[in-house]
């Protein structure tokens, strides 16, 4: 059973299939966009559990395949692990008109998007999420990148896969905090643009957590057709698309002020992030405090922080946080640019926050 | 003075400024685009020559900047180079809506534009090019790359620049044999679209090469314009622009075969390889006889090499530049692409060549 979204980009649109079995019909499904020999990009820990599989289904279909297995971790997104790729790419014997497979999480899905991007001046690629994280948010949408020491994200460039398969079935094998960390995206969705579907996983997120196959479809679809949506009326983030980032100008300061270490999951941080983002908001009284008090509830509900003092070891401090916002890629002429909401399903984009509010709920 | 050619590519649309004292006005030209600090990349080169009267130009404009000095020579274009090139302006300070030249010639231009097409996934940058072969050829059209030990060109990635400056003073200080490697790619847009404009370089190459400032002024313009037409009509390559190849397959495996050394510039290389792509379509009863003498004797007037022969050093086999050929990103399921020409203006694209004619040509 799999569900069909499409991503409405003129002559870079694409399908994501979402559903259970997806992996098992990647031959027929990537036929159509394979030629020649097809690499395979994966790390380690994936290779193990899903490339035998995939290479079945491609062999069946009548796909040479080449498996390229990376080390895995955040180290391989990297200036060195993008030299890798390309060697290893350039060397598989992929033709300009042909077809690369990125089989795994964010940091594979990100990187091979952007060694496909500048393989011969750019390659097409198909997305193979196997990660809650992946599957709704890092596979769609063409953002690749590496990671430097200036920051996260800082190098890449918008490349947009030709079709995506999100298989929840891979799920299964995921650890339960990487799952309820990718989770807190799903969330996101609900929480920037869908009353409704906040209210729905309010209900069903338990399920969702726990391996309800069904549930797992439907929150993976609809959230991958939220982000198509908001990707097709801006794919290069010149406005909707921005909203996208709730709970992440101060997830990624919790991260950085953690340093990107096991004390902070990426989603953990989104998570974290999006409760303080409400909470300013009702600072400001812009968004009702039941609001707040829902997001919070429904986080913790799965496993998931929604404060800071929530995580674990010595709490980050105000400046330290407000130094790392400011070194965002986002930050423009010296205006932190914040995502906020007028209540559950309402964020919206503003630079209008007064430093004296934003301390005060960093302090709190 | 200065003619002003637009490429037309809708939002990516831009202006070329080609003549003489365009240099002094680059702050005027320059500071619609400019935001925040402009890094300006170059070489250790072109810095002594040219960076302090750009600097100077900015400085009145009011454009705050800031110079980045690489190593000079065809190594920086490497995954060395790019990563360390884009360490610097993320630490200059560029913002996301900033700009950024680079001032110098092919590899200064295409490792910046490679740089800022990645940097925060995509800077607007602005070509200066210092060299002839940057002025008509590389520093238009918005092909970026660096090389890679599998070859040259092979990573990198589409991205226009926002404006060119050519200004043909900074030739002045190229040595001979650089600025007629980068004349050879003048006589390419008169060889593969243009025989009136072939006609005029025949008349006045000669002055085109031994200074004068006119005739300099002409052969930019007018090449920048051939080149800014048919990248407009087929910004990608899908189809025409490949015509722009012409001398280039032959010469690429030409280059690859002496090592990329001394021994032969890329120009150079293009010059023999537009001799041999006019003698295999003689030989195909494709080309007039007479074309291929006009096109040798005018490469020998200028001082060209115009047959494999004129290459200083052992004479590479056709096997050998053959089998470089089938390595060349062009290469599609094992189908070599040639550049062939009805006569002087007239240039096709084709995979139809025998395999006989083809060794005959090199071997002759």
């Amino acid at each position: 059973m799999s569900v069909r979204i499409d991503v409405g980009l003129g002559p870079r649109s694409y399908a994501i299939h979402a559903g259970a079995g997806v992996l098992a019909q990647a031959g027929n499904l990537l036929a159509p966009f394979a030629r020649g020999t097809v690499p395979v990009v994966s790390d380690e820990n994936v290779a193990v559990r899903h490339l035998p599989a995939l290479q079945n289904a491609l062999t069946a279909a009548g796909i040479q395949n080449r498996p390229i297995v990376l080390p895995p971790g955040e180290g391989t997104k990297s200036f060195a692990g993008l030299e890798s790729l390309c060697t290893a790419l350039l060397e598989s014997g992929v033709e300009r008109g042909g077809l690369i497979i990125a089989l795994g999480g964010g940091v594979i899905g990100d990187l091979t998007g952007f060694a496909a991007g500048v393989l011969k001046r750019g390659i097409a690629f198909a997305q193979i999420p196997t990660t809650l994280l992946a599957q709704v948010d890092s596979s769609v949408g063409g953002k690749t990148a590496i990671n430097t020491a200036q920051g996260k994200n800082l190098i890449g460039m918008f490349h947009q896969p030709r079709i995506v398969l999100a298989d929840v079935t891979t799920l299964t094998t995921l650890p339960p905090r990487e799952l309820r960390a990718g989770y807190a995206e799903v969330v996101k969705y609900g929480a920037l643009g869908d009353e409704d579907f906040f209210g729905w996983l309010e209900t069903n997120g338990a399920k969702v957590v726990s391996g309800d196959t069904q549930a797992r479809i439907h929150a993976v679809a609809h959230s991958c057709k939220m982000k198509a949506d908001i990707v097709a009326r801006d794919e290069r983030e010149a406005g909707e698309r921005a909203l996208l980032n709730l709970g992440h100008t101060f997830g990624h300061a919790l991260e950085a002020a953690t340093g990107y270490s096991e004390r902070l999951l990426h989603g953990e941080g989104v998570a974290v992030g999006m409760a303080l983002a409400l909470r300013l908001s009702a600072r400001l009284n812009l968004c009702p405090v039941n609001d707040v008090v829902r997001l919070e509830r429904h986080l913790r509900t799965v496993g998931l922080p929604a404060a800071i003092a929530d995580i674990p070891g010595p709490r980050p401090a105000a400046d330290v946080l407000i130094a790392h916002m400011a070194h965002d890629k986002k930050a423009e002429g010296g205006k932190l640019t914040f995502i906020l909401t007028r209540g559950l399903g309402k964020a919206f984009v503003t630079q209008d926050v007064p430093d004296d509010a934003l301390h005060e709920i960093l302090s709190a």
